[in-house]
């Protein structure tokens, strides 16, 4: 089942601003009208807010996983957490939807935009697009 | 026969605007003037209105599929509709005009485009696209 | 003999604006000097009117082929209308208004354009393009 | 030798306007350092200024070739005009002036540009551009 | 360990503005988490400040690297910084403002942009993207 | 050695502007810290100035090879002082530098562009811009 | 219903060999398990028998549909017969060895190949070959 | 866990040779190491047995599912047992052994072929082929 | 006039079998029916007999050009010879064979082949093929 | 000048056969009639002989460049040997020749196969080939 609880973090490493983007190619749920599982890929881009105190130049601690301040969504988690919608019965808005607000809530982003693109099922496939904040005009229109 | 009833919503499952691709490849019905069979795609892109109530995160009942507040529209019923048009006499303009009647009352979204590729006959291929709403102009252009 | 008269129309199946596109790959007239033929395709795209009332939701009657009110050019007839062009010896540049005058003069559209894209003769290629009323810019720089 | 006088019109055909544009993918001439033959496709799009009085529609007198009034270039002339380059000892950027102030001359267009695309020797390709009157501005980044 | 004392420069050899832009498609750390290794490309685009004072014509002496007035960073050096990255456990983020940080000190740049394009692990590929000063718009949405 | 004295330049051949595209996809020169060859294009677009008196019509005395004036570079010049770079140790930057210099003196442009592309070494390609006077914008994001 | 009586053939014109392909890009017929409807792509490669008598070249009469001596099949015909199967409930394999025995009954050819490549449903895609007689192994891999 | 009862299979619907190719991309276990889950395409191409007794043309009693005589695997159950897989911890190597033991079991092919080609992990995809039989050369070398 | 007399040839620099192949890219002739220009790409390739004394490793004196024993067909004098069939009326079979006839007088190889590539007129390209000699059966089927 | 004896060799490291390919495309030598700059790429093929003795599994000692038996060339060595090929006046023929001499001498394979891939002048490319023993069939029509 969705567990956002999975979702780590680490304190942003710079104090510049900076854009990140994780294309994941191997998301699998399951239809909630069939059972039948779904594929897709799901882009996540954001711009993480600044370190709470300037952070030194490009340093960061591994070990030192924090919840305030400006933070980054740690690769691995992003991973586990994608896994645990492998079982879930759930529909490509929700999931959609569900992700955004998930990363919203531990990553606290100054914006973020969530893309769903699934290989869909008899011959119709989709796009989901979800936008939380001011997301720049020339990542509007990208897939 | 094109038949709307075959559709079924389900409520908007999030808060956010999401804007909703569903493409068609598999689209078929028949020409009204020689009775032979025409094949396309059928793009739909809407904007649905939220949920009545803020949707709890990422939790869509799949049982309870309803017809007020936002609603999306559900996937395997929108391929069952599309079969509808098999046998069909109908123009292209027509089931244009038709799928972007039949999806607005069904999910009265803010906004909703329809766009059909026909693969044409004799030599002359066809698209036509029909809007209903304020539909975003990065989507305009688009195939 | 281009024969405007063999073009047939319906009534706009729909109350919506309907943005309607032909490409005919096949289009064939002779060179008005040397008698040679050439080789084209013909790309319209116009807006209707919309019917004269409401039309019924995806509902024409296609033997009621009428010219009053807003109308859209059947496809087997502008396939038809195209052959009239077969052994006509015709500048790329009149074939290119004359069609523009004949569906303008049929459908009596919003706006429409015609883009004409020769296979040329002796190493030239040829792309021409008429426009009547207010084509949107998006569609300008297409071909 | 380059040959204006070869270039033929015929009046405008139609009072709409007409964005012309002719593709030349043999045209050849020689350096006039080496005596080498050059290969380069020459492009020139024009919109000709309208008819004297409005042209019946669709239709032209082949054989009335004119030089008074809106005026289009006749492709075979243009062919034949190319070709009086074949042997002439001439610069890249001479042809393509030439070009353009002979078909300036010839029509007397709204506005008309030549671009020149050369094979190139020794391992340089040359792109040359000449522009007449105000061209729009999606054609000026064009090849 | 990340060194940027590797990194060289040498004066601007102009006193016009270059744009300077390295792709480093061999560039390797490691994941701070599990310790596998991580392969992705680096940009590197800058405009480098001119001269201290006005730059001979195109005459730089290769043995008086030197860290004063506008600067461009030597490619080796830059190669030899990447390679400096080998057995560091860094996050994406973290090395995309490390090498924005220590470029920025070492050139003094009017403005640097960093992307960094991953191979990705478990299925996710990233792309992180850090920008110093007045980066131009048409830089901004390319990778 | 890099030889600015082998440029030949001759009388812009026509009083419109034109703007003039050499591609040169063979340039080679030596890397001054290694020694190593480096190889790349070189791209150079410019507006020479209009000739001093209005130019006869197409019409160049390739055997007048004059320095005053509104000027065109010489192809095979071109060609020539490229090869002067083969044995020559040098940055990428002031190559780009250089070769913008040489040209600005040779021809005194209206504005010119020089893009060289790198196939670069030890996995890192460059490219590198130089403009001289005020480049038109969509020339900016060319390569 | 799938009905080889459609089938139309007309003399082979001419006494060498000829290899016939027709690909068919709009079949389709329906699930026989689920009904849903199934879309795919026909290919026909054969080898017809010489005439009876050795063909005058080239000249055949349309107007002798016959159903004696080497036959191929007439194009329009075949396209009727495919929309036959429009509304059948028939799996891959057998549509496959339908259209194969039909053709061979009709055309009696030296030797015949029908591959059919469809769409698929829930993920996967399916590909069935058929064989009549000796396909030379060049044809045998290909799709 | 993977479960061959899932498999269903119909008579051969013809006599005559038909190699059958089913390509499944959506295939998904999980490591049997790490838990993770792994992706990959699952390709199966076989020559079923023919029919006990000749079948009648292209006539196949879905219904009439049987164990017996010549079969092919009916393709909704192909892809319900792939989704037995996907809660399984189990080896790549493992994976395209038990498709082609069980595949064998239940359809008693002529010959059998089944290629698994996976996304991989940390950088390195896997593709395994398990043939049972005398596979045709010509599908030997082919993914 | 096609100039057989402007071919100059080297001795063949190596002992060993070495296959040469020479892709002319602008070759132009004219047609004798109509005197319009042709244009195409000429292709010959040829295994040239051994030196008559074995030549010294790789050691050759251009300015030895000499007619006996193995030789080859020198580049520029190749290119030469093409340019003088520029305004020549001449068959596209007719270059073949005269190309074929001319290399072979020159260069007295083991075998040789042209194929030359027309752009066509009347939207019929052509291709021709003359050998002489043993061709390779892997150089047969090549364009 | 081009200097065999920069190749630098070290003996086999495996007793199996192993086929090598160096894609080499970065090779520049000057044209020995006009002392222009020719541009190419070097493709190396071979199968080396086996070690003096059976070598110790994947073990090889890099100090021990030795000259005797079974030999691979060393890669950097390759690059340094192309170099001296840079200033030297060069048919593309003896280039080829030579380079598959002077490896031939040095390797001492069992195959050897030199293809040079020449970018050409005045609107001729070239591709010569070389081959030492028995070049395996596949390898033969390969550029």
């Amino acid at each position: 089942m969705p567990d956002a609880s999975l979702l780590e973090c680490f304190e942003t490493p710079s104090a510049r601003p900076i854009v990140i983007e994780h294309i994941g190619e191997e998301f699998t749920s399951n239809c909630p009208k069939t059972g039948h599982p779904d594929f897709g890929t799901v882009i996540v881009r954001y711009l993480p807010r600044p370190p709470a105190k300037s952070a030194r130049k490009g340093k960061v601690d591994p070990t030192a996983i924090i919840k305030a301040g400006g933070r980054c969504v740690e690769l691995k988690s992003l991973k586990t957490y994608y896994h645990s919608f492998r079982n879930e019965g759930i529909f490509y808005e929700a999931v959609t939807g569900r992700i955004c607000d998930d990363l919203v809530a531990a990553v606290d982003p100054v914006w973020l935009q969530v893309i769903t693109n699934w290989r869909g099922r008899g011959g119709i496939r989709s796009i989901i697009r979800a936008d939380h904040g001011d997301v720049p005009p020339h990542y509007r229109g990208m897939v």
